[in-house]
């Protein structure tokens, strides 16, 4: 089993579940997408993750703030509303009976290509909307052994080529950090900004506590996370009491 | 239409392809991928496009060559050999009746993933294979009324990053450069490189014939394009001449 | 009519003003420098630009502290006191009976050379003082219409070639990169800074106001405004109430 | 007397030469622009400097063709002909009955403005072309004595800033290297690059002999000069025989 | 006599200091240590300077968990424990005698090598720690005369080359900027960061009084600096009351 | 037994080898420099290591070139000629008895410190010279069984930091980029340019052989290795054949 920050316990039902391809749902292994789709052909797509708890989709203002702002960012137009999303999130629950311990990924793609392509004016459909859902209870696994990290020569980049800040399909380069410390013999990429300062790991935040200081790095080269956002936002309310 | 480098001219005869996905061969609207294919989730996955003509592959060699060494730096092992991609390819290319005039897209993907994550370690199969063949003939407008560029503020970036000279599926940043273009009033847009210097247009190497000479970039930031390779060689030979 | 945040009122007294040259005054058209002054020949000089209001050279202690920190960070030696140079606006405004709505601009070059040339040892002559006062009330069509930016590819640059927070007489850069966004059919340009951030428009200090937050960029890559330190100033008063 | 590349011996005809502003020739104390002139607000302006030699003005076909690129790299369109320009030259020599050993300095800016302002909007004129002949036979003093150099801390920029290989108005950082090197007692400013290797000297090309090789820096970040294109011609040339 | 930011006043008793090398104490003139040595070959070791003042280790914890720090940053075991270094320290004093006006410098290379080479697995012995107990009262001339600085080409690189914030034995790059200073007629370098912005001094961190405030660089390009972190906790808590 | 690019026999002459230190010789194990040396204190010092081939220390002018460039670089000067300095060679290998396999280090440091410091001011003797002659035959291994690198994350720096290019004393950043390789289970560490392309192994020049074409790095960021520019000289020649 592999070992990082996101382990999840082994959970059965995750095999019988219904994935929602625009409003339509099909079981795991039907779950299919064009060929065509932007998102396959060039990374071409925005995504978000939130967890159900007890119900609550939590933090889903945040999400859906970020993901309307990632679609501005790659000149997306969303046919919906941030309401008409929600219903397609919660519909899909529904449909799986998932009320609790429950992963959403909600993918947003530009849409079926004319042709294999870069140009989105070669877009023949609206944008492919997909949600996950899935069981995930966090493995104790790693918070009592902890995980090691392996330093990456893959680099965070400028926001003035393929912005880290961007929640989106264009992953390839966390691929390769993270293979980089797989190979290292390691668990998970740490990974360093342009200027060679620690940034990010591939797939999380980077927190140390350090003598009771909780330190982070800036935020312009890693994930504009949203849980990172509210640990800074605890960290700063404990400091000032 | 839109109208830029890679204009082709209007083919019905592309309404009723065949598409190859892992050696099965299914019409245009049924060709789908898992939405747990690596590609789709995180842009994992690389390509070749090369054409038909006369019943020969061209450059054949060069684009297997290239295919081989993008597998290798994202860590993809290709469980088949350079014959029997090939044989993959000439499959498809029967299966259509194609001989002459074809632009042929062929995709490995990591594979399917057990759930939506960069992990390499979660991928459940081998890679998926797509192979997409499709009549083109170049569009004389290109030529005729040339293409009007537009420089992009998005950059190509450093080797450290996502490999500017990778032909890979996560090409965002391709895309966000080309609508920006695109909002300009441009056909395509032009990009440079990390100093500023005039690198590559987004979906096509950039040359300049100035006064009988030919002017192009160096290769450090763009496609590791085999069409400028023999541009530059036959430039090369015939100023030796 | 152009559009943009300095925008003004057209004015008719404007044709009828009287310019400092050195001391001496001269209408609008005899108002002329010699081809040998370095502000001419190679962008060599530095200014300021204050309003009167009400009888009041606003902030004029920020902008002379400004202007005598340019000349120590150029060499160019100040022969008079700020004093002195306040009372050579004082005598220009008199001049031209101006008690309110007043912009100033002063500048001061280098200098005339002796021949053209970068060399301050060619410099034959103190520095040029010219001092252009006009009346000026900003448009309303800037706060009621907005205006539109478009991001230019020209950058803020690094403090160890031309430093970007110097109000100076080079400035092509900057006309070059308002030139892109006229092109673009935009009021004005956003320049980033050297990493791809945002930095600030060509002419003008860039905030924007999300949520009730006042965002501005770093301080490192552009103008050294007083106004900008005021709006800061302002925003952190108001935080802590 | 100050000691560098440009050392011209003192020459008391210049006293009486008579310079071209917009085709009228005016004594060197009455030749004067408009304070509302771009070159002299901010550096908006193009220029060349050649020579007059036994009745020839040479490489002037190399001088008009940068003048002509840089003036499309400033948006600045030229309302006259390579030929009318000459014939603008030529009438000033001719008044000045200049034959020989004349240094032609010819002085391109965008217009007079409305207003101090960046904006090439608000120009209200057509460009202004000053014409500055001068005698000048390079003093022999450099060559034997050599001039001594000084390393300074102001770099040449990247093209994406304000490029360092136009031949323009805006040149306030070189000034600041010639500075630099002039306190520090040397003659002129060694300029590194953005990376930090040798570029060029503030205001000339720099070549080193070394063991009979000529080396000199990679053309990114130095002036685009013709007399370097020249030397590196007869370099190459040189070294086939 | 040398002029700068260490200056102290000539003390004879400095002559006849025991130095201690690996536990065993040599006169001055007898302080050898192997060509083999790490910190010889290739300034592969780590040291902290620090003051005895009226028989205290002034912020000893500091400086220890420092050195532990480096040591681990370059790779090295230190075995021994921060209190067995303590005692080696006072052992030393202790057979100087010292009480008072003392600094003390502690290195601690890798250890001999086998052969000259950057290998550490041709280390064949345990760390050498060398300490070098002096006699140093700050010369009043630094304050009373000031110092001169010159701005140095050298600059404060980032950290993934050789870390500027690391206190180690490989500082050739400090001495250059020295050199230049020194050779520039000043008494000490400035040293810029890798984006041109004001770093530190070469051998001392650099602040700023301006109108009461006190100003100092960001902390990332500049030395780790005790004394820096102490300035600047004092500057905070003063500004809060 | 470690297994590099450096690998050598064991050969047991080496244990009574006779090492020169200022034209003194001493046996291995007596051979000591002053702590208060300067290439031990802060790296400050320069060296070459050259082979005795039959009778004959190879390319021996272009390894005195090289280091009276160094000197140069540094700001050392060196109190000897090259002849006085081959004579120290020759003497030490006379002493030794050497005529062949041999590899000669030559180790020039600044001189003894009158007390730790960077300062060159605070030098109060001339440069200490050190000669280590000894018996290297290269291991078959690495020819025989390759070696593994590992790409490190530590950066072949700018020239206006530490100049990667200098044969120097100060090589800790090189030391750490090899223990990043060894610790991750390399035998050397490959090192990356500023701009993440590949320069060079950690202490020995890197090349590739790829489809009989030889490729190696710019020689920008590494070594000024001599055996590489003749590798160079080689294969150029053989090209034109």
């Amino acid at each position: 089993m592999i070992h990082g920050t996101h382990n999840a316990i082994e959970d059965s039902r995750n095999n019988d579940i219904l994935i929602s391809i625009n409003d339509q749902l099909f079981p795991r292994n039907d779950a299919k997408i064009s060929v065509f789709d932007s998102g396959y052909l060039v990374g071409d797509g925005i995504w978000e993750a939130l967890r159900l708890h007890h119900g609550v989709l939590v933090f889903l203002d945040d999400h859906f703030n970020r993901l309307w702002t990632s679609a501005a960012s790659v000149g997306m137009h969303l046919p919906f509303s941030k309401e008409e999303l929600t219903a397609k999130v919660m519909q899909t629950l529904k449909a799986n009976k998932m009320t609790d311990g429950v992963h959403v990924r909600i993918m947003v793609t530009r849409g079926i290509k004319k042709t294999p392509s870069q140009d989105p004016r070669l877009t023949i459909s609206g944008p492919n909307v997909v949600i996950i859902p899935e069981y995930k209870t966090a493995s104790k696994d790693s918070k009592e052994k902890g995980i090691t990290l392996f330093t990456s020569t893959i680099r965070r980049g400028s926001p003035d080529y393929l912005d880290p800040r961007l929640n989106c399909h264009s992953k390839l380069h966390e691929v390769q950090a993270l293979i980089q410390a797989i190979q290292a013999g390691a668990d998970e990429a740490l990974m360093l900004d342009i200027h060679g300062f620690v940034s990010t790991c591939n797939a999380t935040n980077f927190f140390i506590v350090n003598k009771g200081e909780v330190w982070t790095s800036t935020s312009k080269y890693c994930m504009n996370g949203i849980t990172r956002a509210k640990v800074i936002e605890v960290c700063n309310t404990s400091n000032k009491n």
